[in-house]
């Protein structure tokens, strides 16, 4: 079983313990959050982020809510409500949410409280397991690649879905984690992930797990699969649509439409979760725009590893700012979750019917 | 005729002049170059950049070398060597360099220096020339669009081929500015083009010559075009093989990919100076390698707009940088030159055979 190097997030009496995201990677801190506004603030400015790891979060949010600012329906509702609007892409979020209101509603008032930790740390528990079973599942799509010759296996991925963004090992990176546990050699090639850096994130979380790997411009992408110095790429996902389609975090498209133009797969980890029956496609899928500063401004760190922000461009740049892009089932070989390896066309059908 | 808002480069006596852009958009510095130690170092450390403007500098180089160094073969040579090993992917530089050694070595060395500073002037003059034409051919394609409902024509490029990287109105940009010059309303999408940000330098001159722009990240083209947000997409080149195939800033090809997958027009537009026919297709063309500082730091400006470096990733971070791609002749639905509109296929007949 995959541990974590540092959680990412846990429960310390009646308070939850967050790594802080943003400081990543030049500072280690723990926040505690101690109430459902912290929580709230915690999803929206990215303290937390990855599409399961938001989901537990907002869970233990729900608890911190009962036990902190009362437990009749109006509480429960204000607190569904507020972390609700918190991010509209990601569905983990809202299935997590889901999944509390189901269990705490139909209790009475006293007993919510209770209840809710235990369902949140239950919600944590599971994905932890989730991982581990992506992990095995993708590892077994890496043991049947080719070996390539002069070099290690080369897994690309995209922004951040590794353990950092979950509960566990991770989504796309899990099957490398299961990979290091078996001596199976692997190098991952990291893309920056403009305009938030994520990539920065992976890289600093493979180094904390002893994965070797390589940083790239997310531009350098294309050059890097055509000439066939990838292998595999695996991404993990925020939102699956009932026909497949997926959104993920923007750029994912095109390294997709690139390891197809180079006949390589092109896989999508995550787990039964991100899956969106009431989605039929993509275009149903909401896209967040997160506005023009945070592609004219980066966070880096001076000279001492002192986090700052920087200005690229001048005050009052317009730009265009969405946050994730919609990659069409017809270029995912397959999607990767705790049950199995599904062609996207065939995952809905197999979750219709089957219990959320 | 299109006026540079400031001048990229000019003789100034027996020094030249160049504005420095690694300083842009933040200073607007101008350096003197007294010699050719100094126009090699400003172009590979990309004081000056863009191919058509690499060898405008270069043609320069030689004519300051040939006032300051000597002007017997010896001189003559070691001055070509040292222009030429700068940068390995733009021809244009080989061309310029292959077009003053011509003029140059048949003469008595009496007559080099002088013959050495009109050749740069006939060359820049000429790649003024060159723009103006690129425009007019670009407008073109531009005015046969349909026209958008509910906003401007919008054209995305990458990297910055406007006037900054050229002795005129630009290469992929003159169309742009040719439109502005009849009142043909277009807004530019403007792509970061990670990791040098070059399409800040494009966001600078845009503004300088009051076109409307959109800034976005790389990661965020192919969500736009799969959209229906951009109409054509234009870049420029550093090297076009034989057959079509053109090198360009890395991120070029993924931009034509997603043009291709939504149906869209992408063009390349570069003078004839850019075409190798001596390369015949885009696995003979060399692509530079930066290492990995580039991509593990950025240069921005702090609070009071001064231009500083800021570390992305830690010291001994890996990193893959290759500062080109290749983009097939099949992707490409024409190549814009000074004699007009080609497909990627026709170019090279064209001009085999006709005067470089």
């Amino acid at each position: 079983m995959f541990v974590q190097p540092v959680p990412t997030l846990c429960r310390d009496g009646d308070s939850v313990l967050i790594l802080d995201q943003t400081q990543l990677p030049w500072r280690q801190v723990q926040l505690r959050l101690n109430d459902l506004t912290a929580v709230a603030h915690a999803i929206r400015s990215m303290q937390v982020r990855g599409a399961p790891l938001i989901g537990g979060t907002a869970a233990y949010g729900v608890a911190l809510a009962m036990a902190h600012g009362g437990t009749d329906d109006a509480a429960l509702a204000h607190a569904l409500n507020m972390l609700g609007a918190t991010r509209p892409t990601a569905v983990n979020l809202h299935w997590a949410l889901a999944r509390m209101s189901a269990r705490l509603h139909p209790l009475p008032p006293a007993q919510r409280s209770q209840a809710a930790w235990t369902e949140a740390a239950a919600i944590c528990a599971e994905d932890a397991t989730t991982c581990g079973s992506i992990g095995q599942h993708g590892l077994a799509l890496l043991r049947a690649l080719p070996t390539p010759a002069g070099r290690p296996l080369r897994l690309m991925t995209h922004c951040n879905a590794g353990w950092l963004a979950t509960l566990g090992a991770g989504t796309a990176l899990a099957p490398v984690y299961a990979a290091q546990a078996v001596g199976l050699e692997i190098e991952v090639v990291v893309s920056e992930t403009r305009p938030r850096n994520q990539g920065l994130l992976t890289a600093w979380e493979l180094r904390e797990a002893g994965i070797p790997y390589q940083l790239i411009a997310d531009n350098a992408a294309g050059l890097l699969i055509a000439r066939g110095e990838i292998d595999i790429v695996i991404t993990g996902a925020d939102r699956i649509a009932a026909n497949g389609d997926t959104a993920n975090k923007v750029g994912t498209y095109l390294k997709a439409l690139a390891a197809k133009a180079a006949g390589i797969p092109f896989h999508i980890a995550a787990p039964r979760s991100t899956l969106d029956l009431d989605c039929p496609n993509g275009d149903a899928i909401p896209i967040e725009d997160r506005g023009a500063d945070e592609v004219c401004s980066i966070i880096g760190a001076d000279a001492s590893d002192a986090p700052m922000t920087l200005r690229l461009a001048p005050q009052q740049t317009r730009a265009f700012n969405p946050a994730f892009d919609v990659t069409r089932a017809g270029l995912i070989d397959s999607i990767i979750t705790e049950h199995g390896v599904f062609t996207p066309q065939h995952l809905g059908r197999f979750y219709a019917g089957a219990p959320a």
